[in-house]
């Protein structure tokens, strides 16, 4: 362990390890220069954050991602890890029909970890923050056998009720906004050992979600909504249970674009199971009234009906998905 | 992996580990049946919690807690590493001057921990959390070789400024409330091998931050304020540095207690360095205008100055420190 007083006297460079410098060496290092958007009342380098919560309520949520189980740094860059995590935690914001204000994160490392990775995953986590004008307001350090980067996200319903899982009712439209099935190709061409095509590798290192589309869901009366996490079939299938209705997809309304039919032949693989399981893209999966106009980009894929006492709460064409496993969780 | 399908059948018990009920079960397990706070608007099992946050504010605090870095499991019980996760995380906010309201955990562990060590975990987290009327409102949890615990708490102000690390001014008068150097001393007993004296030992294994005071010593005009989790001369050294001023302990009002003068004898060690130096009480130390009249249980210790250029941003009688490193961070 090192002194607090000899961590105070580190050069302001990247070289060196997080063991070198310490604790408050990084911290430092990656909350100094920062410009923090007006919903940060006070940021880092105190005991908590400050951050505006306009209408008094705060929308907040919170992601863990760990090397090797979530990402490795042989495939993505620590910066697009960072990205990463971010954003999983602002696409749940925005799945709730809010505006992400504000990042907090915990990141536990080995002591031997260069300043430079840490540095590049502070500035992906604060490239994303910027995509929807948040700022990372606060977090700790603690060393650790493994990288692991735990993200809260705050955000503002700007007056608005949020849109639940449970809201979903028979009559209902399903729609999705935003990639499904890219992150799960990309992730497919890795473990391969291949490295392209970039556009598939790039949508599992950094995923793009719809962050504005989940606001404009909630102003276009979304009865329910969720962000693609766990595969569409799986985050449906939350959003049946939490509703208490059952949700049928059209397969034909869900286009298999060329590019993931492509990387399907190269890889023997069936591009529409990556669209009905992959998860990680973080589209943003919603239910509205049958007579809603959609917002722009929203796509109609099904239509909620009641229950029945049906076994499968997700069904595709009318029947069971029978393609495999439909969703997952991260433990064996 | 486990097919989220399979999950969803897992029986109720605590038998078996978190592998065999997966994800979703151990977030049911731990999220069912617990009674959320009126600050709750919406708890766990959708995409994000929402907070109340009267005031259009939101204090917001992250601490991360690793196996054998910040706890050993024959060392506390699963129970006790959630209270103290909790309380490092909530003395934060009452740090701020803030009430809490609510907490978030971002949980990783090896599969084959067992569901009973990760409930009582979760027990302990809604434990410390009602102490301060808050709720335990979201989370994640993920595989890792390490069981790693991510906290992150939320307050709000009521209405009030915060108090800061940066407003202390010279003249001001130093006090502390709330244990100093017992988890140190905790944490020695056990290093040499020893369980006991249980009072020194359960104060390292479960700290007992004066919570209600952080909100007393707002209201009683607080100019600076910090949670001691580094320990009291390097958490005055960050009010010190951020308020550009020096900070004189007298250390005879610094009463040594007589079970610490106990085990500093039977150790071989200075009891006094505990008070100085040892973290993880989450006392609370505040800066005072002079003429304040300070909240029930606040003890002054010192004084502030003006900082005149000196070495050394916190002096005892005087003088630096010269019993060893004044407070540590969590690097080699």
């Amino acid at each position: 362990m090192t002194p607090s007083s000899q961590a105070g006297n580190a050069p302001a460079e990247t070289d060196g390890t997080l063991g070198e410098i310490g604790e408050f060496g990084l911290i430092r290092r990656v909350a100094t220069g920062r410009s923090q958007p007006a919903a940060t009342i006070v940021g880092p380098g105190d005991d908590a954050a400050i951050v505006a919560a306009p209408d008094g309520r705060v929308v907040a949520s919170t992601d863990v991602l760990v090397e090797t189980v979530h990402f490795r740094l042989d495939w993505s860059t620590p910066e697009q890890v960072g990205r990463r995590a971010a954003a999983a935690n602002l696409a749940d914001i925005a799945a709730m029909g809010a505006v992400p204000t504000a990042l907090l994160v915990g990141l536990a490392c080995p002591a031997n970890t260069p300043v430079a990775t840490l540095t590049a995953l502070a500035d992906g986590l604060w490239a994303e923050a910027g995509v929807v004008g948040a700022g990372v307001v606060g977090g700790d350090v603690a060393s650790s056998a493994q990288l692991m980067v735990a993200v809260t996200a705050l955000g503002s319903l700007e007056g608005r009720p949020p849109v639940l899982r449970g809201g979903a009712r028979p009559g209902d439209l399903v729609a999705v906004r935003g990639r499904l099935g890219w992150a799960a190709a990309g992730l497919a061409v890795l473990q391969r050992g291949f490295r392209s095509p970039a556009v598939v590798v790039n949508a599992h290192r950094v995923p793009e979600p719809p962050y504005a589309a989940g606001p404009e869901a909630a102003k276009a009366g979304a009865t329910a909504m969720i962000d693609v996490s766990d595969g569409l079939l799986a985050d449906l299938g939350h959003i049946a249970r939490a509703s208490g209705v059952r949700i049928d997809l059209r397969s034909a309304t869900l286009d298999v674009p060329a590019r993931l039919r492509d990387v399907g032949a190269a890889l023997g693989a069936d591009p529409r199971h990556w669209l009905l399981t992959g998860g990680d893209d973080h589209a943003l999966a919603a239910t509205f009234p049958a007579e809603a106009l959609l917002p722009f980009g929203w796509v109609r894929v099904g239509t909620v009906e009641a229950a029945d006492g049906a076994d499968s709460v997700v069904l595709v064409d009318g029947r069971p998905y029978d393609g495999g496993p439909a969703g997952w969780d991260h433990f064996a």
